[in-house]
């Protein structure tokens, strides 16, 4: 009868150990990752996923309001339908699978062309890496695509390819924040990539308001303002972040407002970070795009002592690769020795995947006129921007019409960002369901509809207004019925709580 | 004549601003960035990657001793010549450019099944993003594979797809380390991904020595001693390192050691970091690879409260798929709260990238007997692995005859880690050139033969201890005239400095 004494205390034991676990916890893990907020996948977006596995596991008996849910919280084009360009895939499949080339008819001339450049130059395989910047020629072949945009040199050692733009943005991010003196400035609203991250390197927001009655412009002033407001609070600001094309306002930007900027980031010392992702993705008639480093290279001699950083992104444009994670940047008026710090970051990583590198070489270097595959690629392209505009145009007219909602053009990018004028009844609904007003209409419109947009204040706004962010991507046969639904909902939401 | 007196002032307040830039210089930028080194592409890497520039440039007329560089600095078959498997391309190649499966004769039955149930699983493209956490038809193939490897369960929500393992083992470290009162465990020899980012994130490496004269062995009493050295000068250990099969050591664990280990961090409370990575290069006779998590499952109860991370990559292996950048972690013993920290960083940079994630499923679920494709499947492997076994022991024996050389059994991995003894007049040689001793070995093998292999002192090794890490990746044709390149430096350098 020895025993049982025995084993009540090494339960006993067991149970203090278990008392010790789990070790990391919420309160015992790192407080920045804690913090950090990424609101383009966030609650709406994870109870969209919840629904779409209801409807997925049981399609005749979900118990939904809806039979599919319609994700219009991120710009992923060809999940909604939108094709791959030919081009771009019959080259990444070739360098995958060689052998394919050695099959008559198989893939165009240009395409093993390209396949066997590249191949050559990656050590004739997509399974090796490669040197951390990047495939050089790939380097090569960006700089060309630069020089020719802009009209003005671009060297390849300026050039990092990066998995994503994301990759990218952290990358400086994390330079450029020393500690939590430092701080940078960003737009609201802003794609929370810069929010979230700023949050995890330690660093300040330093947010500056677009002008939203003036097509989200930016404006100096308000520029001035965020910076005054940092110093006086100690605040360092070392970079200016633009997003042009807008995310999430679809704003484009006029060539005097980029000079102001550079004269701006000139006189206050500090970086200019320009994600230019959405550079292919232009809908202002008689609008171009044109560069901030082109703006900066036409301006006067002083200026070109400003560093200035670009990013660009396989995923958007009219090619929308987002699973090839793809991407670059560009740095211009750098030491040296903070290329070399840029370079050892992408060296713990190793390198950019190779799939994501070639794509961003068709990207730069599509098919010319002359070249067989040239009708095609123009065709696709063609059809998927054509495509893009009218929808643009279909949803914000749509939106514009109905009642406590004001949306500016998109001019850009993939979304429109409606304002939304909520009664006080439906901010208390709101509030005593313990969720931001805007919050709630997106909960509202997601379980009564099936379509997943994202609140405005996951991406920032002027206190007191509202908004939700919504891509124009659903499929051309079916973006009128996703604005039909969005539009119901909103009378019936409206009145509801009048 | 008065525009010269404006003139001048106009450039005198131009240097005066000038004098400012750039901004972001190594004295202004974020010093745990600036701490951390990665000695696998370091100075030695860089000074090759400069003479291949070279021999390139100017085939004929490079001025250098030899015409080739051989990289035995990284773990990276394929830029060696080593094949990709067949089946896992034709499945990428497939996915990516679905047309070539509806061509006659060109991919097997089991290649077109396994790509439709992959693009149905993704939307039926490679060119969207996924869920941040990975494709769940490859997170639920990931799960069968561990229940198949360990015989116990695996639930695939506690698996992370990555790209490669690296990104996978800096994101658990970024939850681990708090503040700077952190430490993590790490083995001395280590990987130096591990050093460079727990520098990164502002933790302490907590060192443990592996018992060179063991085989590489870990001892528990140098763990404690790691662990009391921490506490005593006030730091915390979160986690412990684990790299098995060894890197830069080839060393394989035995199941005793791996129950010490778990038993270690219960009794400490500390987290279980496993680097798997290499879990299918093994040469050492008679030994099979067990996983952590099998180790953990098969003891007492009280220990399955232990916070275990796994990680595995298809970098490695038999594969060698590098350029994929494709990986996965598991968690077990984790609460779901911090999972969900987990699946909120991933969120931030969207997803990992598609064509690795293929990479990972085929990994995990290769042809089986009696599929169409087992049977070259089951060749091209045997071939890899084989090879890759005689060139352990080739370049092993022959290191091991060399006199001032020693090198334990390559038992795992792709790497020979020898002690190299250096003469007093070679340390004052090197001292002279401000190197330490072994990177000035490493240099002199580079200048004289081409061959770029990494310093012991990147990994970390005992004071007094000379090592360096190379690959035994050159192809069976070129590995004995690498080997002998080596020996005949070897006995030129201890010649000269004896």
């Amino acid at each position: 009868m020895r025993s049982a004494p025995v084993l009540r205390n090494v339960v006993r034991s067991y149970s203090q150990s278990a008392r010790d676990f789990p070790t990391l916890t919420l309160d015992t893990m790192n407080q920045q990752v804690l913090k950090a907020e990424y609101a383009v996948r966030g609650e709406i977006v994870v109870l969209a996923n919840k629904y779409q596995k209801s409807i997925l596991a049981n399609p005749t008996n979900h118990g939904l309001p809806f039979n599919e849910i319609i994700f219009c919280n991120i710009g992923n084009p060809q999940i909604l339908g939108q094709p791959a360009l030919s081009f771009f895939r019959q080259v990444t499949a070739s360098c995958e699978y060689p052998p394919i080339l050695d099959k008559p008819g198989v893939m165009p001339a240009d395409v093993k062309q390209r396949a066997e450049k590249l191949l050559t130059a990656m050590g004739r395989t997509t399974g090796a890496y490669s040197n951390s910047q990047g495939v050089p020629i790939i380097l090569q072949d960006v700089a060309h695509f630069i020089e020719q945009r802009d009209g003005h040199p671009c060297n390849a050692d300026d050039i990092f390819l990066t998995d994503g733009a994301s990759v990218g943005v952290q990358r400086m991010l994390r330079l450029l924040i020393k500690d939590d003196s430092d701080g940078i400035l960003i737009p609201i609203p802003q794609y929370p990539l810069y929010s979230a991250s700023i949050d995890l390197y330690g660093g300040h927001r330093l947010g500056y308001y677009l002008d939203e009655a003036a097509d989200w412009r930016i404006e100096v002033p308000e520029l001035e303002r965020a910076i005054s407001d940092a110093k006086k609070n100690g605040i360092n600001p070392r970079a200016l972040v633009v997003i042009n094309p807008g995310n999430p306002t679809g704003n484009c930007m006029d060539r005097k407002s980029m000079e102001d900027i550079v004269d701006l980031c000139y006189r206050h010392k500090i970086v200019l970070m320009a994600d230019e992702v959405y550079q292919d993705n232009i809908y202002r008639e008689g609008h171009n795009f044109v560069s901030f480093k082109k703006v900066l290279r036409e301006m006067a001699p002083q200026y070109q002592k400003l560093e200035l950083v670009s990013f660009h992104s396989v995923s958007k444009g009219f090619y929308g690769e987002c699973g090839k994670r793809g991407g670059y940047l560009e740095m211009v008026g750098f030491q040296d020795a903070v290329k070399e710090q840029v370079y050892k970051l992408a060296s713990i990583g190793l390198c950019p995947n190779l799939v994501g590198q070639i794509v961003v070489d068709v990207m730069v270097n599509p098919p010319k006129p002359g070249d067989e595959s040239y009708e095609l690629y123009k065709k696709e392209r063609d059809a998927i921007l054509s495509s893009l505009k009218r929808r643009a145009i279909l949803l914000t007219t749509a939106l514009n019409k109905l009642p406590g909602m004001s949306c500016n053009p998109a001019e850009g990018a993939m979304y429109a960002f409606p304002q939304i004028t909520l009664s006080p009844r439906a901010v208390a609904a709101a509030l005593a369901q313990n969720r931001v007003p805007d919050a709630f209409y997106c909960k509202e419109l997601l379980d009564q509809t099936g379509v997943c947009v994202v609140p405005g204040s996951g991406f920032g706004q002027r206190d007191g207004t509202w908004h939700f962010r919504t891509t124009f991507l659903p499929a051309e046969n079916q973006i009128q019925s996703v604005v039909d639904k969005m539009a119901q909902f909103h009378v019936k939401f409206m009145e509801q709580y009048k």
